[in-house]
């Protein structure tokens, strides 16, 4: 509906019965509050953890398509075993879409509400693979000039996670970091952040391609877990770098602990401390932010006592530093989406689209280079 | 030698050929500077960390005894297995003996040092495996009237690494704290204070002989990690004391992310908040400070984002606190040292009879209430 007052709205929902449904909703559009817009959205693109919310634990082979041309529907099967970890969203239907871009169309009465009408904003907030999102001004960032919504869609989870690396290395005293599964649209950001603000960055990955692709776009640091001499490598990148911290996204097995060993190794080469049991007195920290592989993580403590390895999340992160510092990153995102923060789509589908089982199964396979963008008022 | 100029010191060697060699030195006692003192060692403990550093990676079935009733050696093979561990000391004669008390028979020029003439004086640095300690008075604590050198010997490592315990959980914003290997000496200390603050403490047993025993001295939650209801009775002591930080002494195997796993759940019982693929938002953490179990620790991630595994040693974290911080806690624990922080010895032996190998045979076998006093000044 052209008028705002009503719109789609995709959802997700997993059935008691382990079914997973993702269909369109036409919902009612809210009226804004004094501190919020509506905004047409234009542009909101499907991250990987958009993916997580979007198909849960469901098995994307067996997705069947139903419904109609303008309402869409795919059904797929949830295996018995992970229903487990579904508990927390049965039968419960939910809207998808982490951040997106789009044009206000209208403002609640305050004076921050009314100054953002018609200008394009990046928003953050969940259900942006809606047409119409009703949404607090302090959720919004508006565009500079002559950026469009679709460069400023992808302005929030894939930046400011790289940005929250970087932050949390010099808030937690350290100078440099290493980052796993390097070859991502993360990563390849991560470099171009790192570069730009001079800070050093082991590249972890796990392919020849992989370490090329990073090798071009001017990493200098790249070593390959796949490698005989992985350990070795990563050691002297460790110890030309000084990294003593590292994000990882893979979780599972032994990588975690072969990063610590390294480190400790790399601190070893250069320390004139005194023999201790206990290892070097150098904090080495292990954050895991994904779960490219769900098996336990083995910690094999062959690095002292100076370790720590947890998980790390980009909106507790943004909770302790406070909106202030965080209003400053999100400032440096936009003011340079075009260049180190630029991302790009291999396709742009409308909501329609985006249920063809066909697409689904090109975007549900995370694949590195392979990013979709929705316009939920493209037409479908 | 009764002037104090010269006196014995136990030394400890790992040879590069793989045999560990205990011995005893006779060594010149070093003039005390402005802000030293010389203390004649009264008492001194075996502790569990000292016997890393007397024994390493020897086995102690190998040992055997030679040199004279005066002074004699233990000599014992350190598996080849296990050299590569030991090479930071190889071939390095080292003194052992982290803490001590005993009684000031000389002092420098300094008016801090001359306060502490004729004073009796519990004792933090190595070294205290000898018959004189020439130290720094930052290291001293005066004992309050009528408290023995026996009594003040085991002053620091105990009763500080528990201190430890419950100031970093109150530093890192939890309320209530978890205990594993919960019977040994330091986990008996921990309930005492824990019951004296009002903490809420969870203790981990592995038998149902150290639940009797905790439960004896007054613990309220008390767990056994080897009955088939450990997972729920852990979960119930969580929610009924809101643990959410552990202070592990085994390390290796799945107790931490058990751990986590329960306090995950008893988070959730409570928990209003909507559902999210990445956990609650509570941190949960476990610091492992020992190692009774070398394998290694398998963390399989059932507990959301917001967690964090990591080592804990009792020196990193005083310095962290800082020395006025430290300082209190060092008070509190000599105006204790006959209630909250006792300990209680099984035997008190010479240099001579610690390097006897009938005894070396029970103390390194660190059993829970088993525990050596030396005393230096004994006649062997």
């Amino acid at each position: 509906m052209a008028d705002g007052n009503t719109g789609l709205q995709l959802r997700s929902l997993i059935k008691k019965s382990g079914e997973l449904e993702i269909s369109l909703q036409n919902v009612p559009t809210p009226e804004p509050g004094p501190d919020e817009v509506v905004v047409r959205v234009e542009a909101t693109p499907i991250n990987p953890s958009d993916i997580g919310l979007l198909i849960g634990a469901a098995d994307v082979s067996t997705a069947k398509a139903s419904g109609t041309k303008e309402a869409p529907v795919i059904t797929a099967k949830v295996p018995e075993t992970a229903m487990r970890g579904m508990a927390g969203r049965l039968d419960e239907s939910m809207p998808v879409g982490n951040e997106g871009a789009g044009r206000v169309i209208k403002t609640g009465s305050s004076d921050a509400a009314k100054a953002l009408m018609g200008k394009t904003v990046s928003m953050i907030g969940g259900a942006m693979y809606a047409q119409y999102r009703c949404i607090r001004v302090s959720e919004c960032q508006p565009l500079p000039e002559g950026t469009t919504a679709a460069e400023g869609a992808s302005w929030f989870v894939n930046p400011l996670t790289a940005l929250g690396m970087t932050e949390t290395m010099r808030r937690e005293g350290h100078k440099a970091l290493v980052h796993t599964a390097a070859a991502s649209n993360l990563g390849q950001m991560l470099n171009k952040i790192c570069q730009k603000d001079g800070i050093g960055l082991v590249n972890i990955v796990r392919s020849k391609e992989q370490a090329d692709l990073l090798r071009k776009i001017g990493a200098r640091h790249v070593v390959d877990s796949k490698s005989p001499s992985f350990m070795d490598d990563l050691t002297n990148a460790l110890a030309d770098t000084g990294a003593t911290i590292a994000f990882d996204a893979i979780g599972g097995g032994r990588l975690a602990s072969q990063i610590l060993t390294a480190m400790e190794a790399a601190i070893n080469r250069t320390s004139k401390a005194a023999y201790s049991r206990y290892g070097s007195n150098v904090p080495k920290q292990v954050y895991i932010y994904g779960t490219l592989d769900p098996s336990p993580v083995e910690i094999n403590r062959a690095f002292g006592m100076a370790w720590g390895v947890g998980g790390w999340l980009l909106f507790p992160f943004l909770m302790k530093i406070g909106r202030a510092d965080g209003q400053k990153l999100r400032e440096r995102v936009v003011s340079e989406l075009k260049t180190t923060f630029a991302s790009h789509y291999t396709k742009v589908v409308s909501l329609q689209e985006a249920l063809d089982p066909v697409n689904l199964a090109v975007y549900a396979k995370r694949a590195t280079g392979e990013k979709f963008l929705i316009n939920p008022n493209k037409a479908g």
